[in-house]
């Protein structure tokens, strides 16, 4: 039901005026986007949004991911406004440490907050991450208890990175129609006007990647209800409503770069004046919420509604069990009894080692979905018996993203967020730079993300210097909470994937060999080998001490045997 | 003039023939591309590519850029049918070390080369880069001097790519109407059918970003031929040419993803028996060279006429030394006379240093050309009283690249190969991870780009850990062949970029500040920071040596002033 017109403007109002104090207050921000887009977040957030705020992790919500997340101040005044736990308290302390309303949203840090945005396309990657994930669980449990949308809110800037192209030709291909992003076509970045670099016409672009496009006034409340109604009414593709906007509307600065940052005292003043606005920072009107009321009742009625479905659902002890093994996570008591037993094979190459456990867990660990950057084969991930994954048959487990590191990288995330799907990605370890940004954010956001890196060394030979990894272990390892592993032999790959599989703060990343290994000698490897390090080959009194990893200990071993004659 | 067909097909023959041979021998290696392409390289090679091969870094000949590296033995092939140091012997050494015929085409490494590929979408980043410093050089020498296309073909993989998207808009954008891609459309990626990830509307894409596209039979000389000459006829826009190709074509694997890699003997002698080929290995009849006969006098011919009108342009005492300047790399013989003087300065930050340096140096290095990643107020880049590049317009030396890092890096590789531009990228220090395949090129390939990268530590404090780098100084110091350099005042910033500029053998990457730092006291600190490292404060006997570098030396050095009491 729309909201009435009065309502809906005084919501826009204090959301532009929330946003011009708080970044008065800090000194610092972006207030263009937040007073650009204020109808868009209005409308959205209190007629569309599928929420509970009572309850900002319920299974089932809407997913909205603020893509540009300079503009954080718009969703936290959203979030305010709906009721979720951030107050006028909180964005008075906007920017500042240990705030709840950082300068770029951080989720697990904002009740509301669904990724960690600033970094520019990434969002976009995250949100065709939700979008398929909400296919993949609906395959398995029912639209009865996976049926929602995955909103985001795009910048130039998000359309012009490469990481949000690759995703969103992928979610074309695969037709996630319950994705709705929508561009805030303001024709302004940081620089002046985008037509400095950027001319393309990408509602075309978006067209030619599958989807359905839209253009509206984004400050016409009817028209982006329109769209937005529009947009749910078609789930065959996904969507892109490009909503042309004036960035900093309502400012004196409205329309130029400057409204891209922060505004002067004496703007702010004027923006006030203009929006007829004459409380003390920080305190509303009643007025400001009228919008925002059904939202609390119907979100709770919603959930309600739900959990009866879920409960009914669950009913049956297959589903309640791979409920269980999904959303909540739990791993199989048993786990270390279905990793391989690897003592008794030859040399076998890692990357081969850890196809076999990825197959020998697929059964019991439903979670764990996964491929590759079209070397699925090389890379040995694929969970044999199972589909590709493609419109129309969300029931395999094996992704193909094509040759699309980076949007592999950042959809991935999205599939962690989202919850439910225990992701593993692959590509050569080299090509490991082309994500090496979405690796970052998962280390950032304790995200559990798998990455199968395999061609771990000089090792690959002929292939020549560009698919040789020289640096990559090393560079990766300087990520801060990435988990690096590079198992010398398939017992110490085991080692690698279990504790892979076991963490829950962060991502792993193993880094695999083309070659075959030789398997070290003795018990207790895998075991050995959960340490980090571990003695392979002592001395009494040694002389010189080699330390390697990988493709390098058999050799080392070798050298080390040779040298002691 | 268009070459007998029958001639014609005896070069795509001999391309197909010593392309199975080849990687046969090597064992290992990608016939598909080769096969599919032979029609297009042929044509492309004997007609419409301007080269002279008996000197294949004339200045003014056309660029080739296989963007597909690992269909090397397609470039292989032509380079020695045209006539170029690659001899048949080199090709039976195909993949072996030290051969001069690498897995991935290396620069530097074979005559005729143009830059290293493999890792995909790069090739068509620097084909970008290849074409628009020819419109910035014709702008500055005129189309008597500098006037030539630039070629590249491409395969599925780079058009999945968000590094080729990036650049692929910003040709767009800048019209740069003498860059012609092929994409090599056959359907096929590693995995297999690129349909099971890639379904897109390539052609509609690449319209969008304002290319002129044509979709062509690949096989059919006569529409490969009316293409390109379509293509050569209209400059307005680049112009991507859709060829559908079968991969592995003549093969028993044709059109399947087995053809992508390499073949079995069976399949290698059914194709030579159906090619109607009966010649030991790596012998041609002299046939196979029929259609690249006038390549080498026309080569020469256009290569003489283009140094006469080079003698009459250099006549003029001020192109003579921008020809110098610019396309020899001569710097000025009192460089480091102008360098700002910051010995008397106050505080400043070191990217302020950073763009003082640049607008002081400017005017004598003119081939100092560069911009930003819509960060240029940020991140001080811009050279005040020139103007941004701009499509009819390329006598500016601020080139607005918009939010495409990755598309960026690709693209002053570029720069750099052509020849006469010096090129500096810059973006957030913490966004050089959205750029690092890129950065790993330069370092591979020896090229002199600089990056600077601002905004360099926790001390931008408010926008939050997604804008704080950690790991990134860490992490490019792993790249072999880039250097690092994270100056501490003004006057290490001008040994950094002192440094930059003498390099000739790789890239260097500037970590700077936004916040101001205290100058270091003393004489002499620009030079004692030529040497990477130096002592600020002695002590006789220390109990304690503390290193830093950049942002925190100032602190350093207070700490050790407060602990010496």
């Amino acid at each position: 039901m729309p909201t009435a017109p009065e309502a809906l403007q005084a919501a826009a109002t204090a959301i532009r005026v929330l946003t011009v104090d708080a970044v008065r207050a800090a000194g610092i921000g972006h207030v263009g986007l937040p007073l650009g887009c204020a109808e868009i977040g209005s409308v959205l957030f209190s007629e569309f949004l599928k929420h509970d705020p009572a309850d900002p992790k319920w299974f089932d919500r809407d997913r909205f991911v603020l893509s540009a997340g300079h503009g954080s101040m718009l969703l936290y005044s959203l979030l305010h406004l709906s009721g979720y736990e951030v107050s006028l308290e909180d964005i008075g302390q906007f920017r500042q440490l240990g705030s709840n309303t950082p300068g770029h949203p951080e989720v697990g840090h904002t009740p509301g907050v669904e990724t960690t945005t600033g970094p520019l396309g990434q969002g976009v990657g995250n949100a065709v991450g939700f979008a398929l994930a909400e296919r993949l669980l609906a395959e398995r449990f029912g639209e009865g208890v996976v049926n929602h949308r995955t909103y985001a809110l795009a910048s130039d800037g998000d359309m012009m990175e490469g990481v949000a192209s690759e995703a969103a030709s992928l979610a074309g291909h695969l037709r996630l129609g319950k994705l709705i992003v929508i561009y805030d076509d303001n024709g302004i970045t940081i620089d002046g006007k985008t037509d400095v670099a950027f001319k393309e016409d990408t509602a075309k672009r978006f067209e030619a990647y599958g989807w359905h496009v839209q253009k509206i006034d984004g400050h016409d409340p009817e028209q982006i209800r329109t769209a937005l109604k529009n947009a749910g009414a078609n789930e065959e593709k996904p969507h892109l409503i490009v909503a042309k906007t004036q960035i900093g509307f309502s400012s004196p600065k409205v329309g130029t770069n400057t409204a891209h940052g922060h505004l002067s005292d004496a703007d702010v003043d004027a923006t006030r004046l203009g929006l007829k606005w004459e409380l003390t920072p920080f305190k509303l009107l009643d007025t400001a919420y009228e919008a925002f009321k059904p939202v609390r009742a119907r979100g709770k009625q919603e959930h309600e509604a739900w959990q009866k479905r879920l409960d009914a659902a669950l009913a049956k002890p297959e589903l309640k069990e791979l409920w269980e093994r999904m959303v909540e996570r739990k791993l199989p008591a048993n786990l270390d009894a279905l990793f391989p037993d690897f003592s008794k094979e030859k040399a076998m190459a890692t990357r081969q080692a850890s196809g076999k456990i990825i197959n020998a867990l697929a059964a019991e660990v439903p979670s764990l979905i996964g491929g590759s950057a079209d070397l699925a084969g090389s890379n040995n991930t694929t969970i044999s018996g199972s589909k590709v994954v493609a419109y129309g048959d969300f029931a395999g487990r094996n992704l193909a993203f094509g040759v699309r590191e980076h949007g592999m990288g950042a959809i991935a995330n999205g599939l962690v967020l989202h919850g439910g799907i225990r992701p593993y990605v692959a590509t050569f370890l080299v090509f490991s730079d082309y994500m090496r940004p979405s690796i970052r954010l998962a280390s950032l956001m304790d995200l559990p993300v798998t990455y199968v890196f395999t061609h771990d060394s000089i090792f690959v030979g002929e292939d020549g210097p560009t698919h040789q990894p020289v640096e990559h272990v090393a560079a990766l390892r300087t990520i801060p909470n990435l988990q690096v592993w590079r198992p010398g032999d398939a017992r110490e790959t085991v080692a690698a994937w279990r504790g892979a599989l076991l963490r829950t703060g962060g991502p792993t990343a193993l880094a695999l060999t083309r070659q075959n290994l030789e398997p070290f000698e003795g018990p207790g490897i895998e075991e050995k080998a959960r340490r980090g390090g571990y003695v392979l080959l002592d001395a009494a009194e040694p002389e010189l001490v080699i330390v390697a990893t990988g493709s390098e200990v058999s050799i080392s071993l070798e050298a080390a045997k040779t040298l002691n004659g």
